[in-house]
């Protein structure tokens, strides 16, 4: 039995995670922390939880955490991982970071398009980013998980082959995203209310989003070389989702039937990477619930460039599946322990 | 391993089942049937099965089905599976009918209210009513189960301990019911676009929504004598979930703490019925993807009424989930076996 | 021209009033009342009024506003506006009051069910409740308006003419509500985020909202007697709309057609009450953005009760289009000036 | 008294003709063409017009039409209105065509895209775009109006300035488009369904969209050469809305304020284009139900890229309301006659 402790168990990517973690019989989360409701029962803030997770909210303490947990997964506002995680910690507990704090390895950079001083710029260097499909076996043998971005996830995951083949211009790459509002958190804000978001479509972060330089780092070591580019995420009405539209010109003339090999070659073997079928685009209602990112490409002749599309379900591939993923890697687990879900639809 | 069939696949509660049971070691899924999509590998129709379930949709063919088959679910409209079904089928599969065809003892009834002709009504008799809350010992033995209804289940579990137990006056029984669009299937009418739905409420059927004689069939058992009540379902810009309130007359003063042991003592054990906490109300948003149905009640002094309440994912619980909870009674598992689903939020 | 000033011109029903007010000519807003955003432009808080009203937003100054405008609306929280309203205001300008303040005659009833202390209660008897199909004489001659809450206008009208005509027993009385979720406010409350409210129905303030008594009294002055009756709200996953379906015994035996004809006779010259045709029920799509209330009803000769339905936008008939309509008639306007707004759809 | 006619009105840009035509004292609509309802009220079809528009809709007849009124719409399928009209009917009415049928001058661009014979090429010459911001003055004297594309408004109007001033390289255009779903008709398809849609997003017509070489003539114009560039829609769960991103390489170094003063000389005069202040990206929620397009754009220093965005509704900017603002041109009336509605929201 894997004894797991949350800190930010409130949040909804933390949520998730709770709901992944209590269809299994092989994990006990045995610490629900949660700033904003200590000594509350769970179920109180989540009442899908009612009879399934019965306990109380407690206060971080990620030092006595340590002690009592195999695994910790931080689901908390930037910086503050990074505050709490030491050496002592990770001689005693896996660490799984679903925020930003050790996905980039140039703490200058992080620095800079965070706005936050990085409180252990120490423990970059050993933290895995922890994308299974391009690090497993590093994941396999780390102490402190950087729990990929949800926009890097889909983004990498539908751009990787094609840069690391050099088959695109990685400094033609744009990168158009669109997000369900549950990436946005539970923060009580008015742009988030329902009658903000509903019946609306917007750009936000417009040159400036976060997860920036994250895409541009995973890119640039497909590309072999420093890359930068232009991502744009949208806010659409919708609970849950991710869908990235990609565009970068060809370096070359190349066939469906080419192209297709080399997705195929990357992912033919993945559990939760789908090519999808000629023609037809990844949609975020396929994988809705699941651990799955849909992939395809289309081949635009006239233009020279190719449309890299992916799907995915933002808390889950996007946050919680993958983090999950990533413990099973961890702890030896099949990587799809617990992870089995299908899609939900509609 | 149970080997199972599906009539009537490629519907919501029929791709429900698929969901459902793909996501189970002890199931193999040998047939899935559908009239629309003959030939066509199911994965085409519900792009969310990609790589999970590559079969190909079949004709109707209940004699072989029930050949090859332990358990033939018919995910059909109305009238088909009294069409199909027939002694020679149920002595060798177990027969599980989504459709209301077996719901009504009454064929008269049946016959008035759905306007068709009962094909088999020699088997009415048979047909055990598959809400296991009420008729657990008769499924289990049983070779043809009636699924109930989504608003009958609903309806039925929020309303039954009172009715039983004589509290409520059942002639003063008014259901206003709501319900998310799923409900309405998949088939391809004006009145079901995005459009016409989204930013819309409204009632339909109004005194005379076809589920109105099954509720009534069932709090007639409860209330010892036949009962004569208002349902009015309404549409809602949702996917899934049916919610109901319940209104009705206290046939004595009654405490809060002795309705709610009533209700504990009909549910406690129940493995997905949930009695809320004091004063909170079921909403669907706790239930979905689930086979939980949560209850309700609050008593108005003023009016001397209860309101009873009850929330539920109509193609769960209301649908697909019970199904396979009947199958799971009918072949001696653990009630809740491929049903441990715990709700998706957001 | 009429000098109009808003108080609480920030939230959604002051926004609304913003919008249908600058349709017109005949009217200037002088001011923007708004503690929220003071010194703010207004635009900069509703985006949808760029170059359209590009004022600043003031502080609540009911007296120097009493000075420069011809008629002021308070679109405030419960209580504010009984604080500010005074004799000498009254004197100087019309008021037309948004909140409950003076809805409701008896003091104690009002300060019973919303927990306020009434501040000035000597002006209760004064107000007119500015439902202009029931009070057209008295709110021409009026200085302070009781503008009508949501849930009520739609109830009160649906059910009006069978009360009044002693066709339904008043004490059967049960009223179903459904609102969008615009009538909850423009609060940074996490319950009306979109991902809490999105996907989701439920019911509130079961059994003690406080519309109820609004209600009560209206169908009571119908009935000739004091009625007490269920009203329940629910939420539903729409910006805007409000439906009703309310539930009562029939008196007597009665034909579609001599209850249509009462219906008609109440509101056949009434530009903003709309009687379907037989069977077409109300929906809230067909009035959106428009000041019409669609209302009709169904006789269930099983139970012996009628089911009469109401659809109404919330923001418009159910607050600021009432207010305005009120407006011109204190004005000695035409009914439906800068009222003409067809209904939005889809 | 202008005499107006629609031929294609039960679809929803028709629709949106009739509720802009119905609030004008200046326009009659005489015709409320329709195949599909024929004979039958068009308030049965669109109840929101139930005392509004109690006229019967009747079969096509351009030919009478073209006697009986001033101005035809013909909202309608590719193909129809060029197999209609004549030069007998343009001698006799104005013809405002929704279609596509004369809006790209090269009728072997159209025919190759949309894969239909032209019925009559010889008027393709004398068509004017309907793009008042452009062709302002062409269209006051046309006798033909190729009402513009939904897609084609916003991207154009959001591009524009910047192609025709060569501060971009027109040849990186990227224009990523996302659109509701009323954009798709009102046909009964399941891939409109509201469980499709609804919790969904999706690409469509990836590197195939018809659009394309209407945006590509237009931008080539402004441009002085031939432009090929990549247009991606996306379907948006909500009814109305566009929002388009575009992205393209700057030619040369140029400040915000700089850029700011070319959008200003071009659209400071106009009704409809609100170019919106720094860094507030436009958002489909603050045009909803108005003929207003909002523009702005991001200058990125890192990528060398602007990043050039615009939000309109589609039903009114971009296919209703442009239509009555070109027949207003062509009346010679002001331009925003019956136009002036301020956005809703929410």
């Amino acid at each position: 039995m894997i004894k797991a402790g949350i800190i930010g168990s409130t949040g909804y990517a933390g949520g998730e995670l709770v709901r992944l973690l209590k269809q299994r019989d092989d994990v006990e989360i045995i610490w629900y922390g949660s700033r904003s409701y200590i000594d509350q029962p769970y179920a109180s803030v989540y009442q899908n939880m009612y009879e399934i997770a019965d306990d109380i909210c407690r206060d971080d303490d990620m030092a006595r955490l340590a002690e009592e947990a195999d695994v910790i997964f931080t689901a908390t506002p930037q910086g503050l991982c990074a505050s709490l995680v030491s050496e002592d910690v990770l001689s005693r507990a896996k660490v799984i970071d679903l925020s930003a704090d050790f996905r980039i390895k140039d703490v200058g950079v992080y620095e800079e398009w965070y706005k936050i001083r990085h409180a252990s710029p120490q423990l970059i260097g050993e933290a895995v980013y922890g994308l299974p499909e391009l690090y497993r076996n590093e994941i396999a043998s780390a102490r402190l998980i950087a729990n990929p971005g949800c926009y890097p996830t889909c983004s990498t995951l539908a751009v990787y082959p094609l840069a690391k083949e050099g088959l695109i211009d990685a400094d033609t790459l744009i990168i158009d995203a669109k997000s369900g509002v549950s990436g946005a958190g539970r923060g009580a804000k008015v742009d988030n209310l329902f009658c903000e978001v509903n019946e609306n479509c917007k750009a936000y972060g417009v040159a400036g989003h976060r997860h920036t330089p994250e895409i541009e780092e995973q890119i640039g070591y497909a590309a072999g070389r420093p890359v930068v580019l232009s991502f744009t995420p949208h806010l659409i009405p919708m609970n849950r989702g991710i869908l990235v539209t990609a565009y970068a010109k060809l370096t070359r003339d190349i066939s469906y039937e080419e192209m297709k090999e080399v997705y195929d070659r990357y992912y033919g073997k993945e559990r939760f990477v789908r090519v999808l079928p000629k023609d037809v685009c990844p949609q975020t209602r396929w994988v809705e619930g699941s651990n799955y990112v849909d992939v395809n490409f289309k081949i635009d002749k006239r233009t020279g460039r190719v449309i890299m599309m992916g799907a995915m379900d933002n808390l889950v591939k996007g946050a919680a599946g993958q983090a999950v993923q990533n413990m099973n890697l961890l702890f030896g687990l099949p990587e799809d322990a617990g992870l089995k879900q299908v899609p939900m639809f509609p």
